[in-house]
């Protein structure tokens, strides 16, 4: 039993993929059906889903989507290119190929006639450990949480970017739940807003105080002695530690580790590749200047002008204090190796 | 004769105030005439005028405007009263109480049937120092960037933010004008966007190369390597050249120093207060959360969640490796003592 009610971020039935639609929170909370491959690579693209466990997820159920989609072809070659189909929308989350490669795994045993109720099968499992492995994950992270404490966060790892329990904001709610005081410092988290739409509205709906702020604002916060943690998530995260999250992660470690105030990182080990041994080599998507230089449809910078606009960056693993995975708390220095 | 030429910031005119409205950049240029001692606080205080040495003249201007409104009682006392209303609008910037403390010494010479002309014979002196200090201190400036070098940039130095001249972004347009190629890195600096809207609209009218980024970007781009230094201006700087500027400052400058790349601030010296020992000593202005969260109108964070919302930070000045005054480049460690 989990420890406090998950979100249904990610859910499938009646052979349709239902996802909370995060584009339009925190004004509006309404459930999207996607029905066909080309929507769910839609409502991944355009992060109406995003956050790593949730986009492996959903990734799987979207094969149950090209499914019931139905068309011509041989279904596991349609299955085949959902998969890569799907893949392909964002290159940084591990999950995501993560958790369309176990499905493929999944798709070559048994005969064709049960690839449906294989897959689904799968799918399911995938949901239900991201549930027991939020429960856990969440669970160790809460222990770096005393009462009274101030956390400072960055995006959005609460129930919205997984099945439903969370991550590092998960750790945060496991924290309330267990019956001490917290509070929420939120980074608003440009461009997208993550923090300030998602964040918030979780920590809203939770009862949690919360305080939103510009990233600009984080250091003199930082200095200010008022945060006792920085808690964020990761997108990936190498066999040495280093770790790809949204950017704007690597800024924030840093500076924590300037005001001597503990960095860390709450991911489940299916964001962990061991295949890849540092940050160097993880790729990191950059995205249209389009969400840098117009703000609801006005533009913020004059026409013709650029933007940088990467949407991770890379922490290096000395400036994480603690990764925490469902299976507990790892210290620095990191040596993640093997099979996840 | 300036390198360049300022632009129209703040001008009197007619017993008129008239400044650019920065409000409306970059989607409008507009000349907004200021005939109150009310509009011009309206106006400093909803920052369509800002930068502290804009402020200084526009608080000098400001005290014409309360002649040539008229109303009842002394004319000293009204003079008088304008400045306290004045000078309570922004309480970081200390060009505003300076240029407001000379006025009202001026205001004490000769006959009160001279006070009109006294006072306006002041204003544009500070207009024309104002304007001469920026030709020197970006020609100082400039010889701290080289050819082909990016400068990364935060909020808005330019034109904009004084006379017309500019400070720390005037540098950067003094070493175009020199003949070196440059560009332009601007943070879009939240939660007022005045690096997207302003420095790179005064960068696109000066045909020099911008790219806008979040805050959070700033981090990896400089340890990307691809960006020689960064150049921000100030609001106040105390006499251990402690500097408090645009909330962000800080946080780019423990970047700036963690990624090797250096860390210049460029401000009149009447930006330094030599009666404020350090930079604890300075006054932070904190403002409304509707800056944070909320955005043309529209709601980004649910209703009732509240922001942390500081105007400024302080940088110590062991993370500055030079100060830009118009008297020249001052290196670390720094003593500003005496009279400005």
């Amino acid at each position: 039993m989990a420890r406090f009610e998950p979100l249904p971020t990610v859910r499938f039935a009646e052979g349709e993929l239902r996802i909370i639609d995060q584009t339009l929170l925190p004004g509006r909370y309404e459930i999207l059906s996607l029905t066909t491959v080309d929507a769910v690579c839609d409502a991944i693209r355009l992060l109406r889903v995003r956050g790593a466990p949730a986009l492996g997820i959903a990734g799987a159920y979207g094969l149950l989507v090209a499914i019931s989609e139905g068309g011509g072809g041989n279904l596991r070659d349609r299955v085949d290119d959902a998969a890569r189909r799907i893949a392909a929308t964002r290159p940084t989350a591990v999950n995501l190929g993560w958790a369309l490669g176990r499905m493929l795994i999944a798709s070559r045993t048994g005969d064709v006639s049960d690839l449906g109720a294989v897959l689904e099968r799968e799918a399911h499992a995938i949901l239900a450990e991201d549930l027991a492995m939020s429960e856990a994950m969440t669970s160790h992270g809460a222990t770096l949480i005393a009462d009274g404490d101030a956390v400072l966060t960055h995006c959005n790892t609460g129930g919205l970017c997984s099945g439903g329990g969370g991550t590092a904001l998960g750790a945060v709610f496991a924290a309330a739940a267990d019956g001490r005081s917290v509070r929420v410092f939120a980074d608003e988290t440009r461009p997208l807003l993550q923090g300030a739409r998602l964040t918030a509205w979780e920590c809203a709906q939770r009862d949690v105080p919360v305080t939103v702020l510009v990233e600009g604002a984080a250091a003199s916060l930082l200095s200010s002695g008022n945060v006792a943690s920085v808690f964020v998530g990761a997108d990936r995260i190498a066999a040495n530690g280093d770790v790809a999250n949204k950017v704007g992660t690597l800024g924030l470690a840093i500076l924590a580790r300037r005001a001597g105030v503990p960095f860390y990182v709450v991911a489940p080990s299916s964001t962990i590749d061991s295949a890849i041994p540092d940050g160097a080599h993880i790729p990191i998507e950059h995205r249209g200047d389009d969400e840098v230089i117009r703000f609801g449809g006005i533009a913020t910078a004059p026409s013709g002008v650029d933007a940088y606009n990467p949407a991770f960056d890379v922490t290096p693993a000395d400036l994480v204090d603690a990764i925490v995975t469902e299976r507990g708390v790892h210290r620095f220095p990191y040596q993640f190796t093997g099979k996840r």
